[in-house]
């Protein structure tokens, strides 16, 4: 994973690298790469000199100010009025501009959709919620619900003057590296091809849709925007299914097939709840969101509140839960309990396979992290102690998400600005 | 992860790359690290002429001469006699030479050391064996031994006159970022600072000495030497623990903390055996090699060849396992079928959480794989079902190592080349 710049050497050897082999396509634009480098370099460093950047990117001097120039001229990147003081000349700092640009990440939930578009700095521009009642609908309509309200949010950004950079889809299940939907038990899909479709249904629009999958997309907001700043971390979060988002030295892990984090069917207690699979004790029937609140409230529930006799809108139902126990309900500080023990050993699990720095609980789970983490912890600390003797690897902390549902939705947007970044900048519009 | 290498583009830029920031020990020494860029291409590409490497580092011919004429002074390049045949003048080809190093692994096991060296290609010069009571004794008498067999391994390898590139020790425990094992509890250790007690029991000497996980070594030996070319792998071992070595996308993912991988405390069976840690049902409780020897053989086994009631010599007793499952003994198939399902759902935990494409069966299970396998591909394959629906995920393929019990110290091997291609060819002494 070393990456290293060289500037001019001895040698006069100005590239190196330490990974080799034939890659056409990275020399396909080298100029647009670069753009990209530095707009990575503005974003991470802002405010910082062209000087700075130079130094830093092991580009010349004369090729950075061109640079700037060009990122300038398509205001992604101003001049501030500040100057450094330095020995010579004060320097002019850059900062990003963008303020024509945006960024939107819509996230599907199985209850409604949620709709965020951010600056180029990630700043949020727009937050928008909606009814999506997935499991009523074929996926052709439901993929025309998305399609409106990704043409809302586009049409509300530009006109108030801003470009949209991308979309990008939080689909909770399994989606292949194309974007293509393999299969998403909550809103009944197989084989969705969903970028496809969407292109057509928003009648091919000029900037990019990607998919990914829900759990990873809110890994990545955790990442860039929650209240923990390391390199190592997973995201539990559930509606209906269990999924964990992964971050290793600070890359999202997809896995061979970009399955990776689907942990609705571990098993965590071998004498627990029926699973709809058939199996016992599963995480899903144990500490799953649905199955809690269908022991919680058998008969308070409506008829048409369930659809295969799942609470279809989760959101009130988690509040309801939230409230009970505050007012020290028994019986659902218990079933906190189990579920958050439940969720304590599937952490355990996520730290013994891949050993994050930090497990967050997020998306439902965050609002009944009160009551769910304190089992949580005592059962992952346990367990840590069992296979570590001494407890070596303690210092995996479990935290509640300070984002909470709208996780996914941010981490959609943010993976639209990574794309930026990584090379695309040469297909905007000049500002 | 994108590396992009940059020759003479339309705007003069000859250095790119998509991650920037300051990163000043990469501008160390530029000829260093384009020394070791040059030797990784001739390793992974040989043979090769010196216009394949300038053509496919973006590096100039005449700097890729100058490095390959360093190469060649220091032994680790040499030229073929052979001729390409090309438009224009025929090129003479590259190979790796290195016929005066060597690169040693050594592999703890609870009842045995392996060394094996390898030349720069991974051919193997010597594997010896050596009966290893670790429990025996103290941290101090253990390391005199494996300091003993490393001294007796390296004066042969001088003796024919290699000299030796480094030394990486593969450890059954919790080894952390510096090499100082946390944790190994079959080794009965704790806070081993195993890389400055083997560096003076060695007396200094000249190469380095690097500890790394034995699960993580078995990972990259596959990886690298294994019958399955994939980027994606996981390999889980038992010998008294259970662990998994695991390859994201061509790297070793360590975690956090350097702990990733940690297995035997894995829930597999609510209502199964009883385990040392008091819980019921972990994976070392039903498919540990030592568990699954003393429920087949409680009455066979002497007294002294048991600590703490654990068999301390494992392989003849998974070689009279074999026997006996070879002859169809109905105690042996049930046991190893009850093993190889739970193997197989810990393949599928490591499928739902890290996704590789290939999951190895190694280390004794390698030798019992005949009967594991059919068990653990059933539960696997079900698990599957029952997750994905349709199976979206059914290419996770569990296979058994081709490299069986040697693959740690192979890996170890392995490690050292890793070190010598990532920028300390300085440190070789010119042949």
């Amino acid at each position: 994973m070393g990456l290293a710049v060289g500037r001019a050497s001895r040698a006069g050897l100005n590239v190196i690298t330490t990974q080799v082999g034939p890659r056409p396509a990275d020399f396909a634009d080298v100029r647009t790469t670069n753009l990209a480098v530095v707009l990575r370099y503005v974003r991470a460093n802002a405010p910082c000199s062209r000087a700075d950047i130079a130094a830093s990117t092991g580009l010349n001097k004369a090729t950075v100010s061109s640079l700037v120039a060009e990122l300038i001229e398509r205001r992604l990147v101003r001049e501030t009025g500040l100057a450094e003081q330095r020995i010579g000349r004060p320097a002019t700092l850059l900062v990003l501009d963008g303020a024509p640009y945006a960024a939107v990440g819509i996230a599907i939930d199985v209850d409604h959709l949620t709709v965020i578009a951010t600056d180029l700095a990630g700043e949020r521009l727009l937050s928008w919620h909606r009814a999506f009642h997935s499991r009523d609908a074929l996926p052709g309509k439901a993929i025309a619900s998305i399609a409106a309200l990704a043409k809302r949010a586009t049409t509300r950004l530009g006109s108030a003057g801003r470009q949209v950079l991308g979309l990008t889809i939080a689909v909770p299940g399994l989606v292949d590296p194309t974007g293509d939907v393999r299969f998403a038990p909550g809103l009944r899909w197989h084989d969705v091809e969903l970028p496809g479709l969407l292109q057509r249904a928003m009648r091919r629009p000029s900037f990019q849709i990607t998919v990914e999958n829900y759990a990873n997309l809110a890994a990545l907001a955790e990442h860039r925007y929650g209240a923990h700043h390391v390199g190592n971390l997973a995201h539990l979060s559930g509606g209906g299914r269990i999924g964990a988002g992964i971050i290793a030295e600070g890359q999202l892990l997809r896995g061979g097939l970009g399955f990776a984090g689907e942990l609705s069917h571990l098993l965590v207690d071998g004498s627990g709840a029926a699973c709809d699979c058939g199996r016992q004790g599963c995480l899903e029937a144990v500490a799953g969101i649905p199955a809690m609140i269908k022991r919680l409230s058998p008969r308070d529930l409506p008829e048409d509140a369930l659809v295969d006799g799942d609470p279809l809108d989760l959101q009130p139902e988690v509040e309801d839960l939230a409230r009970r126990a505050r007012s020290g309900e028994p019986a659902v500080l218990e079933e906190l309990e189990r579920g958050g023990t439940a969720l304590g050993y599937a952490s355990w699990v996520l730290a013994s396979v891949v050993n994050p720095e930090v497990v967050v609980l997020g998306g439902h789970y965050a609002a009944l992290a009160r009551w769910l983490l304190p089992a949580a912890e005592a059962e992952l600390t346990s367990r840590i102690v069992t296979a570590d003797g001494e407890g070596a690897n303690a210092r995996c902390r479990l935290v509640a998400s300070v984002l909470g549902q709208d996780a996914s939705a941010i981490g959609a947007a943010a993976r639209v600005l990574d794309t930026v970044d990584s090379g695309q900048v040469q297909t905007l519009r000049a500002g």
